[in-house]
């Protein structure tokens, strides 16, 4: 970076932390816990939003993924959610239930319809108690506010059983200019049985058209959200959504130093969302964070690390503090990706485990005093190539079984 | 089939009840439960036989894997296998390791060392520990026998942790003549730690080329253990042999009649064998039985069945006995396979739970009974072509997990 830039996060930042942005969350019954949970959320831009959006590419796919999808070219004001209940597997119904609930939304906040982006998590297959959500929608737009307690509100409200909200915010200061970029999201998988949807919405005040932000977004989301693994699943509802408003007085419009400067902030906001989301999982005893380092490509480099971080083995093994290796090798090596074994060192923090598909030299007693460690790291080091990520997921306990199993009985 | 055809099981058959095989398995101390369990199995051929086999195709790949696989088209006279020691991930040593294993047992036999094929499961990174393989292999050459006993000690000496041998045999009758198909078959995965290895071994006194003894054995293969699904992951060590010694007078050398029906019951004591897989994983409380009909492809169908059957979200559902469908439904919109979600329906057990995307009605009450059921059946219907197939996984408890992090702990 050049003198002229610096980055900065703000303490307790969220979604209004960028100007132009207000938000709230309230409680609504759409949840069965009596309003000790929040349950839907309106995020409002005081001016119309550009906005950018990756969608499941799940073939059941809700009727809010695809009303929003089908949208997201549109000047947009506001985004609804809803936690409890998905909208989805409903059939037509879902539609029309998706498309009164962002129609409400724009008739309280005197906007055009089509201004309104929605998304909804919850349980799959039950229509959505219509009462219930034009109640919290009236609710939620009188307490809009640009305040963090907005932002805290709704990043709550989106919650299904993440134990906390997760919520993030940055600023930038291109030559002596201010612009902010700010995010929330709700974790998948590991969570709730019908509730493993993976949520995420962004918002910046900077200006940027369309195509421009699509293609910052769609490769900060590939290198950050698309890389958790918590348990393979893709859910019926994820989403991630982006909105720029253009309240600060910063206009990027072609991939100049600005641009990057922007790219790297949104990657990283993306990814300490992701990792939030990999911590925060229902069961987690620890947090497994995976370096996939000289890859002769980012695909392949991305297949390897969802092997290893998906595999069952891998993920009970490092529950039980067991410093089994071979697992590790075991998932890269049927991941269907080609690489040369012989080449190939593993890393668990800083010891060498395997090196060219062999045990290496270490001292045992240091490797199972660091598998105690809450957070766990692993270095694939495959020799082969440029390419590098880096992504997390986390171990498998006897608490995710409890959880996943005993849902709705 | 036509009259002159007639097939039938023997009971407490195995690998020793085709004519000309005998078998043994012993005790040498390459685990360590002070002989409870055997540990080392010997397959003898009174003549050469042609074999046939598929073989594991994880990139790291175990020593014994590629020495049986380059040997696969000698003439064969015996099979070692070994238990508690995969002799995987051990460098150039687990080659030399693996190529006296098939010697020792050469020279004990008084037939070519390239006459030998050799198989190791158990734990990964280890050297195998010689001097009991050389114990162990005098042992069972000494106890070689024809009689059920004998198959049935081989049997025992390749499992792990399973709780039960896996054995099957048929008799075909082809217009008065005899012929027979035995088999044994170890667990994969839901086993232990770095046990997670799929052997299986057929005989048959059949006599066949090893071109179409290849076929059928492959065809068999890839609708049998391969569809098999316990927890996704492929061991180094995976391998499945077919041994046909033509001591029956039956010689099949084209694709005729005689042909199908020896496939036909070699595809049967494989699914019975990875049946026997799936059912006796520790952990496993309940197996399920998944059927995917009307798939454009068998591909198609089995990546969807894969999906549905390594969902961990499934899988705990069915443990917790919960009607969850739309976590089938959305294990099979994100499998990667394109088919019409409109057209889909999804039975568990008799019962319609959903139809094209959305919930089918259905008594719940008549589900949640069918559900505490100890072997449970989905069938998929996507109405969009002529393949069929069935496989089975099964769910996942709390044993699981315990098995699989506490093993070398």
């Amino acid at each position: 970076m050049s003198a002229d830039y610096k980055i900065e996060k703000i303490p307790g930042g969220g979604i209004t932390s960028p100007r132009g942005f207000k938000a709230a969350g309230v409680y609504c019954g759409l949840k069965k816990d009596n309003g000790r949970n929040k349950d839907l959320a309106v995020i409002f831009s005081e001016s119309p939003a550009v906005a950018a959006g990756t969608f499941t590419r799940n073939l059941f796919r809700a009727a809010p993924v695809e009303i929003s999808q089908n949208r997201i070219g549109n000047p947009i004001r506001s985004v609804v959610v809803n936690s409890g209940n998905a909208n989805a597997c409903v059939g037509d119904a879902g539609y029309r239930d998706g498309e009164e609930m962002a129609a409400l939304t724009a008739a309280k906040l005197d906007v055009p319809a089509d201004a309104v982006l929605v998304a909804s998590t919850g349980v799959i297959g039950q229509r959505l108690p219509m009462e219930r959500i034009r109640e919290g929608i009236a609710l939620a737009v009188g307490k809009l506010s640009p305040a963090p307690e907005g932002g805290d509100d709704a990043a709550r409200a989106i919650l299904t059983t993440d134990k906390a909200e997760k919520k993030i915010a940055y600023r930038l200061q291109i030559n002596g200019k201010t612009a902010t970029i700010g995010g929330m999201a709700k974790g998948s998988g590991m969570i709730c049985p019908d509730m493993a949807t993976m949520l995420a919405f962004i918002t910046t005040d900077i200006s940027m058209p369309a195509g421009l932000l699509q293609k910052a977004f769609r490769q900060a989301v590939e290198r950050s959200f698309n890389l958790v693994s918590v348990d393979g699943d893709t859910s019926t509802n994820d989403m991630a959504l982006i909105l720029a408003n253009g309240a600060a007085d910063i206009t990027i419009d072609r991939e100049d130093p600005e641009y990057e400067l922007f790219c790297t902030v949104l990657l990283q906001i993306c990814r300490e969302l992701s990792y939030l989301i990999a911590a925060d999982g229902e069961g987690v005893t620890k947090v497994l964070a995976l370096t996939v380092k000289g890859a002769a490509s980012f695909e392949s480099a991305r297949v390897l690390a969802r092997a290893v971080l998906n595999s069952l083995l891998v993920k009970t093994a490092f529950f039980g503090e067991d410093a089994n290796w071979g697992r590790i090798l075991a998932a890269m090596g049927y991941a269907g990706v080609s690489f040369d074994p012989q080449k190939t060192e593993l890393f668990i923090g800083p010891i060498k485990v395997a090196d060219g598909g062999r045990q290496a030299e270490f001292d045992e007693d240091v490797l199972s005093d660091y598998l105690k460690e809450k957070e766990i790291s692993m270095t694939i080091d495959l020799h082969s190539g440029p390419e590098e990520l880096r992504t997390w997921g986390n171990d498998l306990s006897y608490g995710y079984v409890k959880i996943n199993s005993c849902y709705r009985s």
